[in-house]
């Protein structure tokens, strides 16, 4: 504990931050974060009474999700799992932490991100910094060989939170993988046809799927005199040309980098180049890259996958587009990436969360992203025994915060609830009437609601239903009770019928399709 | 890093330590951490070729889901979700992690079992003990004063697991709450009622809720000559009535707790009570409760929740138990517990983990509890402005377990995809075929699986049927594609029709209600 004096020093200080930054009209996250510090003082000096006054907020990065928020996510994510399962998929789940040892040496530069558990005896843990790795873990331990599996969680990172702008410390992934030893590019081709699927089921505006090869990237730089040990951090600048005009990555690769102009402008040339089929059919023909055994590998089944995608009818989006690097070490074939053609204002990228470890560089409206990754199994099984995979992992943060913007734009109001009806009751002394006829209907299956006050005023009544959107309401009076029916009445319409009670059910049904 | 003589020697003594449980024919679950230790010391070491090895398990006390685990899993949920959506709930999601001060104070002497996050320079985070603090902390901070809301999601102990009776460090809890001032015992009712329609649904056997009311409780005490200081130690005393005869409940009441032996007879006289309204009524006639203004109050509200049970036909399934006591600290009025009558084999009581910190002591059967708590809220408000709240939590790992168990013991197979149809084909060279109609009929909404072989056997498409349950095969020959059909073949049966391909969805859709 400090001593009281040295507390009350550190608040007076701490309110001059405040006040300063207020003054500067500072960011209200910059203001939030030191006024946050500032409770937290004054939290541990204790209140008034002495009585210990808590800081009332979740961690940095981190938030609530309120039941408006909820009914979104269970909106999107019902689109996702659809898709998923109509491509016959099975869904595993694997626990929040793992071994710190299992997630070493995955992330590279990015390790420092990942949270560790305190010590405090036995293992030492970390909580999971994406699903694949996981994944990975898993088929490895359970010598499976192939699985076309789902994963829905959560995952953090220590990364610094732009919350304004949609990214988080702790966020959902949202992946999609199939193992397996397959014909070429036949699973390859179905990742990018659910990434199409789920897209346009979202309906989020245009967009378009880039498509590129780590081998082509690799054959690539090999002819354009890139040497072997510099292919991954060229690859890294490559990967900015989605933020960045040629001119500046050029720089960096020469400046920073130490490739020759020629080499870079060799480079350039390439990264230009965007189309389908008939690019990788030319690029088989190309006097250098067809010299390399990489680049024919990876542009012959570039060929291969086109031809898939046309039979799925799915080409109208999909670009075959050299510039497309993505960061992630442990990708070894085919790599995509779906972008946002629309560009929607407020919350900037969280590509970064959702795509990987290394790619900040991701453009802005990338909303989903992935690749094949043959090795990754195999460094965590004892033999080293590989287990091809490909994957995708839909950016679904980003999908929550424009499905949000949308439902505040749009005058629609989002139900929290699916409550179909309301028993109520405009007379006094009806509760027991009331609770008896809302366990029929709750027997009966129908989603009902009742107020939980003895004499609760109509108009309260009407209200909760307006508020909450609850579309009928079931009134209870003693005229009602004597002729067996109900009133069932329409918020919207205000309608109302007076319904036999041993219909109520049936109408409810009905009229709530 | 160890030296590596070091590391050998370590791996010596440990490997003698495993020889040694294993002759003794120690438990599975020890030889196996012991066994984990040896395979961590050489990975440290490293493998023969200087390869890094992996310890490939989970973090202690975590488990994966496997797909089957995840189609159980889900079945269970969607019959509790169901049931919260019919009552009106909506849902919240808070984080995994909490800043630690949020979580201290709450859980007593358990607060040893929570997970502390390293502190990586920023905020000392915890994760969640439980999901009634972090709703609490919600209501507080976004000042709520009335929700009814469900949230389920996983929760962290460091309680020494045993895996083996389904008892992990990371579990789900599945909670249900309705904050707010309402008029007395209504929403208490309503939470019962839940308990009972899910336990109705999930069908695990007849089960009975025991009810009782910490006020009750209190009132007993202090009628018996307990002094108020000991109110809280012998109420985890009475916890234990479940799982000890009263006779050695006594002795811990006076040899332990130090009750005079008068005393712990008058409780005893009390605490065998069981009944109905009836005994509510009759305790308002007791000569001595009576007199109690705690006891009083807590019997009236007795009396008027057999009321709206009985209103809710819920009544046979409710005993009104004056030994249920419940270890939490928070409860202030109503508490209950759901308690299954059949013993069903294997895993014993995971009941510590979904009920709350303190109960060690609930019974085997457990599978629901809750109670009343209205000042847990008024803790995190600065004003200490009270929220009165109710709820209950499903205890679902336990049901998980005993799910996990029928679908081992019944012959019915889990299915853990949900696919209706394989699209195969007999004959070579029609890979292109299968992949056009598979996109055909997922295009229909139809979920539909297509194997990633170019010339995979007819045999091998079948068995993948047989194996994962996919109830039809549309077949695709030369023949068939002249003449526009699809042969479609129910595996079970291993009947087989021509179906004209412009009919083949609604065929599909029509055999797969």
């Amino acid at each position: 504990m400090a001593d009281k004096a040295q507390l009350q020093e550190a608040i007076k200080t701490q309110g001059e931050v405040v006040r300063k930054l207020k003054s500067e009209k500072a960011s209200k996250e910059q203001i939030d974060e030191e006024v946050a510090k500032l409770l937290q003082l004054k939290a541990q000096l204790g209140g008034d009474e002495g009585k210990h006054v808590f800081v009332l907020k979740t961690a940095k990065g981190s938030r609530d999700y309120n039941p408006k928020q909820m009914a979104i996510r269970e909106k999107v994510f019902n689109i996702i799992i659809s898709c998923f399962k109509r491509h016959g998929a099975e869904t595993i789940d694997t626990p929040v932490f793992e071994l710190k040892e299992t997630l070493t040496g995955k992330y590279g530069e990015d390790s420092k991100l990942i949270y560790d558990l305190k010590d405090q005896g036995g293992e030492l843990l970390s909580l999971r910094y994406d699903l694949t790795v996981p994944f990975a873990r898993y088929l490895a331990m359970n010598k499976i060989t192939n699985i076309k599996r789902y994963h829905i969680a959560k995952v953090y990172r220590r990364d610094n939170p732009a919350m304004t702008r949609g990214r988080y410390r702790e966020f959902y992934q949202c992946d999609f993988d199939i193992a397996g030893q397959y014909d070429a590019m036949i699973p390859d081709a179905e990742c990018l046809k659910i990434v199409y699927e789920i897209l346009n089921e979202l309906d989020l505006g245009d967009f378009h799927i880039k498509v590129n090869d780590r081998r082509i990237l690799d054959g690539m730089f090999a002819v354009c005199g890139v040497p072997d040990e510099k292919f991954r951090t060229i690859c890294s600048t490559v990967d900015k040309l989605d933020k960045m005009a040629w001119e500046d990555v050029k720089k960096e690769m020469v400046n920073e980098k130490g490739l020759s102009e020629d080499v870079a402008d060799r480079i350039g040339e390439y990264v230009s180049m965007q189309g389908g089929q008939d690019l990788a059919e030319r690029l088989l023909q190309d006097p250098k890259l067809s010299q390399n055994k990489q680049a024919c590998a990876g542009l012959t089944d570039m060929k291969l996958l086109f031809g898939y995608l046309e039979l799925f009818q799915v080409t109208d989006k999909v670009v075959f587009d050299l510039s497309l690097a993505r960061g992630l070490d442990y990708y070894t074939g085919v790599i995509y990436e779906a972008i946002l053609s629309q560009t929607i204002p407020a919350p900037v990228s969280t590509s970064a969360e959702q795509n990987g470890a290394d790619e900040a560089g991701v453009s802005v409206g990338s909303v989903a992203g992935g690749g094949r990754y043959d090795g990754l199994v195999g460094m965590f099984d004892p033999k080293g025994r590989k287990v091809p995979c490909v994957g995708v992992s839909i950016g679904i943060e980003r999908i929550f915060s424009i499905m949000e913007q949308k439902a505040e734009i749009s005058s629609e109001k989002v139900r929290t609830t699916e409550t179909q009806v309301l028993v109520a009751s405009a007379q006094k002394n009806l509760l027991e009437e009331r609770l008896k006829l809302t366990s029929e209907l709750w027997n009966a299956g129908i989603k009902a609601e009742v107020l939980y006050k003895k004499n609760p005023k109509l108009l309260s009544q009407l209200q909760h239903c307006e508020e909450t959107g609850i579309p009928l309401v079931a009134i209870l009076g003693e005229q009602e009770l004597k002729d067996r029916v109900v009133k069932l009445r329409n918020v919207a319409s205000r309608e109302e019928v007076d319904v036999p009670r041993v219909d109520l059910v049936e109408e409810i049904k009905k009229r709530t399709l």
